[in-house]
């Protein structure tokens, strides 16, 4: 009887490794050498799953957009406007190892996209839902009277989003800690939202 | 007689050339062959200059250092603390071309510190300083009356830095436009700021 391969687990696999090699040593270090070895698979396997490089870093990163998404779905169970951003926004920042692991790899495609188009063009899709989040549950909350209603909710949202996006990279290399990163998070949406 | 050799500026040229390679393809597109041919030099000539990769990639970090604190040094004369902080923020902000092209250079190199240790160093021991350059501004306005007293210098600090350093991959890649950029930044100064 043949054996019965599944595919799908197999791809998964392989961004898996290609994914822990781009969070250990960086973008750079990524070739078809090594993510065999990280697989513990042959060279042909991952030419079977991936014809490309640029290939297989768009699987890995719709794997890794998955992850993080699924996480933000559990906490958006949260509750309130205001708990929702919170959420969303830690979901991005590198305050546990699992976090951290992601940052790294989320950090090496920003530097990639502003020279890869197709990245670009990903991300310049994906970005306008990431912010527009933000930005619905400041509405939300303007309209019950949790955020003053002549805040912009638009800009808003597009600064709490680039801040965290800005605290990835100090906070892994140690300039800020967890606890600060949080803190100064927390002391944005105080602002933002007066009343809790 | 011997021919006079400019060490520095050869080392400056070769550093250029390496800037040019990252800010068009990226850190992973590095390497020797790479260098000698964008800077028209032979392989060997950039051995005799720079001994590793990594060193290449200090002393150009360096020299795009030089360029930027150059330029924030001249907007320094701008006066009044919400001006020097609104000029330094621009400065990191891919607003025209040469912004754009030293701000992709320095997202490469924010990715690469992240697995890179000894570039994390640089960056631990530099961040105080910028970071510390807005907090004091904005006590120096609050001495002046310009910024509520009861606002957190330090992290307010650290919210406009990270905010702008968020915004540089955003504006990079067409999601923002210099003018969406330049308000959203002003948007948060005239929080800061509410009389100008």
């Amino acid at each position: 009887m043949p054996k019965i391969v599944d595919h799908e687990a197999r791809r998964r696999h392989i961004a898996e490794a290609l994914l822990r090699i781009i969070s250990r040593d960086g973008l750079d270090a990524v070739s078809l050498r090594e993510v065999a070895a990280e697989a513990e698979v042959s060279m042909g396997m991952v030419q079977h799953y991936f014809s490309t490089k640029d290939e297989m870093l768009m699987f890995a990163l719709a794997h890794l957009n998955a992850r993080i998404g699924e996480r933000v779905a559990r906490a958006a169970a949260a509750g309130s406007p205001r708990a929702l951003v919170r959420a969303g926004l830690l979901e991005l920042l590198p305050l546990d190892e699992e976090r951290a692991f992601e940052a790294r790899i989320g950090l090496a495609y920003l530097a990639r996209s502003v020279v890869a188009e197709d990245l670009a063009a990903l991300l310049r899709a994906a970005l306008p839902y990431v912010v527009g989040f933000y930005a619905e549950q400041i509405r939300t909350a303007q309209a019950l009277g949790q955020v003053y209603a002549g805040l912009d909710a638009g800009k808003e949202a597009t600064i709490l989003f680039t801040m965290a996006q800005g605290m990835v990279n100090p906070a892994l290399i140690g300039h800020l800690t967890p606890e600060q990163v949080e803190a100064a998070v927390d002391y944005q949406l105080d602002r933002l939202f007066p009343s809790r």
